[in-house]
């Protein structure tokens, strides 16, 4: 496991500004089979292990006709993440890359999104195919796959 | 424009828990030509009009590499939206949604997320196609587009 203060040779951290912009209210939690950064694969595969969604009053409503879509995006918090690193050595050398061109983990707000493969819903628990994230990582939001929701926009999106 | 206190018949609105769980820090500053909802397209063009991506300090280092992509994710807080929606009535009718069954704006966490064209780099600005937010919407992350990314995983990913 990659410990969070760690710098490798090429990395630039920040001093870190308050994040006080917006607040954020985890909406669930994801149950995943992975328990550390070592057994999660890199991104997820949608004939991957089914893992679970459980999803917090008072947002389970929210779910309703949630089984009309097929392909769902997930959107969580990386909460084990250091968020002040603007270059960063994938390789642990000296090629470093900017934050906002990587997909790593470690950025200033540290948002994961997967899409995901609808396998069913038990209560208030969604059962998806798709995830690489730990056990344990905070839900942050659940929507429609843009790519399945946009010829039905006109009839059901927007307000 | 939709007033925020206003409810449709049908529709949810729980107490609000305290947004407390994680704090964003806004990276940058999004400008478009969209200054309502009204005119504001439902979704995003890759051949709509080029958008800034307007990046603030300390973070513009971050954006070293990015022109290595056509494609990049974009995540944005929709700062204009109520977030205590559970249930919605996109077409002001009886027929509503849950929440997280729909792209609405409404939602516990309005975070917005666009795949975009990368058009060029001006100095701290990444220019772009494909956004359908409004003018002024704080910039939360820029990634390179998942499905752009993957063949190219083991190389550069992770942390």
């Amino acid at each position: 496991m990659v410990l969070s203060s760690e710098i490798r040779e090429g990395e630039f951290a920040v001093e870190m500004p308050p994040a006080r912009d917006a607040g954020l209210v985890f909406v669930g939690r994801i149950r995943t089979p992975w328990t550390s950064r070592l057994e999660a694969p890199r991104q997820g595969r949608h004939d991957g292990p089914v893992c679970r969604l459980e999803i917090f009053e008072p947002w389970v409503p929210a779910l309703k006709g949630i089984d009309f879509y097929s392909n769902l995006e997930v959107i969580y918090w990386l909460h084990l993440s250091r968020r002040d690193l603007v270059l960063q050595s994938p390789k642990n050398n000296k090629s470093t890359r900017g934050t906002f061109s990587l997909r790593s983990p470690q950025r200033p707000n540290p948002l994961g999104t997967s899409i995901v493969k609808l396998v069913g819903i038990e209560g208030n628990t969604v059962l998806v195919r798709g995830l690489d994230c730990l056990d344990q990582t905070p839900l942050v939001d659940l929507k429609p796959d843009r790519c399945e929701f946009t010829p039905l926009a006109g009839d059901l999106e927007g307000e």
